[in-house]
């Protein structure tokens, strides 16, 4: 089971070569660039625009489209609507990051409206921004996830009923991600422990793995094999670049640089040696 | 010919180091950061304001006006007709990044206005955004050049066409970078062939490069050199910066990185020893 | 006196380890990345919203405000004196950014009215910065210092006279940084010596300094050491970084990896070894 879903997502992983699919994306101004470069860097095409006027053009010659609430206005929050319509019309993938959900009542009341009128396809965020879109309440403290919600293995049950739960109810995958990821479609549930805690000590890994996800869809339709793709191109591109931090005076800075490199050169038999990946049915 | 050119391009150079010119931009916020990071490692000083209310006094203390249209909005896009009249009353040159265009009617409404109002001394773009800026249709995808519009060189006296019609109607220097690049104001043609195929692996390219360009203009008035001091400003740090990219796992995130430091270390001579650039008159 | 000040903020350092403070931020769109990098890469949590619905929500889960004039506009602007005013109620800290004060009426009304309407902790800027803020006329020339205005040791008087008697007005800690950096609440004055003239090639420096300031008054409530603190976090981290430019082929890129690489590698004995600090009460 768990190398067959291995070897799909080398499969998918190939299309993105392949195809190299246009992914549009509105998103934050903190991390546009990171998730741009992140794109580019796993040979996929980026493009950021976020005015109502125009952002549903773009999403017409798009094979995939992000919405990441980051640093959300009334603006864009109109243009996350708009584009999220112009995707559910033309049958293109919609992937949400709902950055900092549950920090404040405009991100839940924006992330409540992208709900209740667009079908999504994926929800990536972390426990704590998904227990606010699950309406569980949360202790979201920013952008990161609250202690409390870490997933450790003790939480690990709590974090896969929300998540599937959650799945079932809004008729989408839901990927939450922290020590251990978990993807489900409320059918088929993935854990995936690859990674480091490197990543939080950079802004942007949540952003850059949504972007991932969404260049994922954007080349096939299993979409949890999509979810779990853009997860664990990450995580081992993670894993990789902190084998490279040699230096005993190399941080967070090397790290980043060297994550944008491994993903460049990660390729099709990196998902079959390291994911380390479980799926219950 | 060619020699000539390089020395004048050389002297340019010398120019931008010994008056460190203010280049305003309004740009957009994926590559701001790389776009001011570029300007500083030449040795000039870029300032980055966007509102209305106050672009015009930027304009006043600055040396260029550089105009990137990457995430534009309504607001920006009045700012950017501003500050244009402004820098216009006052003779300092602007250079216009009609990022996208050809992608939406808002974008080339835009372009549009600006051309018309604004007397632009430089436009810098791919062969698909200069068509659609020509008014030849195009198929713009996203901010990369679409397959079909690459230089390649069957495609070269096509562009060249374009390119000099387009800056004898507009009257300003037309610059479409590719494989190939072309920069003419209508009776001088230059074509420079530095560059490497990593460029395409990350955000931002087009965008330095239309920054460089901006900090060369503000330091002489022979744009068509100044267009391509740019140009190959951008593209001789960038094999340099390759040369470096000596780690079997080292990819587009150092490439970035030491694309920055070729930028903060070029000297003079580079542009003599190492620029390929064909002048046609 | 010296060693006394440079032990207060080892120990400061520590809590920022320990506590790991969020720190809101509303700042600009084109250092936004390397603000909330340089906190992560320290310890602590940066969180960057900036509509006004929110920013009030944002700031009641935050330990500390930074707000950072960049890219202001009139929406910013507003949020910027909402989530102040709430900080105020709170009693969380506040300081802020005057980017290129001076250089517009729109960036010099806004300051004027964030100054009044809001209990400020700590102003950071460059001497032309300060100037402005000071009513002192100034030459503000984008956000780099004016010539004029940087800190040689023949202004040094000039600068300090300034820097208290403004620090006394205004009731809030005032720090100006430049060749030597000086930090003051009209009592006690300090002069710090450390730092790097690879600083002025690249962006943000100021606007990082800012947001480690902001991150150490989240964590002590003496002002005068935070702000010196932060200050000196990113100065010897910059000596660091230089130390490790060692290929003649490195540059500004390098640096600007280097240092975060280098704060996230900062001990407390960092400070006590390196820090070049004189106290004048």
């Amino acid at each position: 089971m768990e190398q067959g879903i291995l070897h799909e997502i080398s499969d998918i992983f190939d299309n993105v070569k392949r195809l190299k699919p246009l992914v549009h994306h509105i998103t934050n101004y903190v991390t546009a660039n990171d998730c741009a470069n992140i794109v580019l860097a796993i040979g996929a095409s980026p493009v950021m625009a976020d005015d109502p006027e125009e952002v549903d053009e773009f999403v017409s010659m798009s094979r995939a489209l992000v919405i990441n609430l980051g640093t959300l206005n009334k603006r864009t929050a109109e243009s996350m609507l708009r584009a999220g319509k112009k995707a559910n019309e033309l049958g293109i993938p919609v992937v949400m990051d709902p950055v900092g959900a549950g920090a404040s009542s405009f991100r839940n009341r924006t992330a409540e409206k992208i709900i209740q009128n667009i079908k999504l396809t994926v929800i990536r965020g972390n426990m704590s921004e998904i227990k606010a879109i699950a309406g569980l309440g949360s202790s979201t403290r920013g952008v990161d996830a609250s202690d409390q919600d870490i997933n450790t293995s003790k939480d690990l049950w709590y974090a896969k009923n929300i998540c599937e739960n959650l799945s079932e109810r809004l008729g989408c995958v839901i990927a939450i991600t922290g020590a251990t990821d978990i993807v489900s479609d409320g059918r088929k549930t993935v854990f995936i422990r690859n990674g480091d805690k490197m990543f939080s000590s950079i802004t942007g890994a949540g952003c850059m793995c949504t972007s991932l996800i969404g260049t994922f869809c954007a080349v096939c339709d299993d979409y949890v094999a999509a979810a779990s793709a853009g997860i664990l191109a990450l995580c081992i591109s993670g894993e990789k670049a902190v084998e490279k931090l040699t230096r005993a005076d190399s941080g967070s800075g090397s790290f980043r640089t060297f994550l944008i490199d491994s993903v460049f050169g990660l390729q099709g038999r990196d998902f079959i040696e390291r994911g380390k990946i479980d799926v219950s049915l």
